[in-house]
């Protein structure tokens, strides 16, 4: 079954409190090397059928409306194959 | 600058209250022809310099570590370049 996949991210401009708390525990774990952080988020959607244009333009409705904050987020919609 | 993506999201067999709390919102806006969603997190790392497999190493300690609780979640590394 083809799955649609959703990815929510804060837009660059936006200040992320997640990303930076991630970012500042790293170190503090013994990881280094990382200089930056973002964190958002991941819907996966199961189509009934066939992933036509048609669906493909629906989910990105769903995601302007119900997934994403077009204020303050930017967001990507992809097909993957199921494994 | 290359960045690594960490998808974390739920365990197949856990439960996923806001991927049914989408799922259910779905129909009341208008939309169909999805039948299950699932809620996860999406992290972007830049790297300082190469992304080479000891980094890679690094970033699934990160993940299995600080990322995701690997009871109830699974997670992915991967590298996308930056655009």
């Amino acid at each position: 079954m083809p799955r649609v996949v959703v990815d929510v991210m804060p837009k660059p401009e936006i200040l992320d409190p997640q990303g930076k708390a991630v970012l500042g525990a790293l170190p503090r774990l013994g990881f280094s090397g990382v200089t930056d952080v973002r964190q958002g988020k991941r819907f996966e959607l199961e189509v009934a059928g066939e992933v036509t244009d048609a669906v493909l333009d629906q989910v990105h409705q769903m995601a302007e409306t119900l997934l994403s904050n077009p204020v303050i987020e930017n967001f990507t919609v992809r097909v993957e194959q199921d494994a």
